[in-house]
């Protein structure tokens, strides 16, 4: 199932930064970034439950909101976009961290 | 139904944070803004048509992104949320305009 995970942070300290990139690259591992806080995740149950684990050690729940939209199977009929493709390089990420 | 808009801009330059404002002021009109950048917005296909037009006059195509995610009608089961609650004010987003 796809499930979107849209994450706030305050990217304006070191810390918050730190942790976009945290989930950003947990967010990776089983899907891809569309925007700078919005990812789609294609995963299974098991995987969500494991997803949400590791996220959730990441945030810092009194600054950070984590939210999860579950789209399912048929999320393709769900999504539109308009303007900019993000182009978000992995690797990138990786390498400013 | 239950449609969730998500917006990535560039908001380090002050036209960025003035079309933030402007997408923020649009989708507020038929739902809450849940993230900075992502609104939960409660419209019929009629009204969300004119969202839709309405946004896409404000984004700039070549820099902005903008995603629509149809949750239709049993969206609250399909939401999960983690960490702090955003408290947006409409009202003051105005006040800085």
């Amino acid at each position: 199932m796809m499930v979107l995970v849209t994450y706030d942070v305050e990217t304006t300290t070191l810390a918050g930064k730190r942790r976009l990139r945290q989930v950003a690259k947990s967010c990776l591992n089983c899907g891809q970034r569309v925007q700078n806080s919005v990812f789609e995740c294609l995963v299974d149950p098991v995987q969500f439950k494991q997803l949400k684990s590791r996220l959730e050690k990441i945030i810092d729940p009194d600054k950070d909101s984590l939210r999860y939209y579950m789209l399912g199977n048929n999320w393709k009929n769900r999504v539109e976009h308009v303007g900019a493709k993000a182009a978000y390089d992995p690797e990138g990420l990786l390498l400013i961290d």
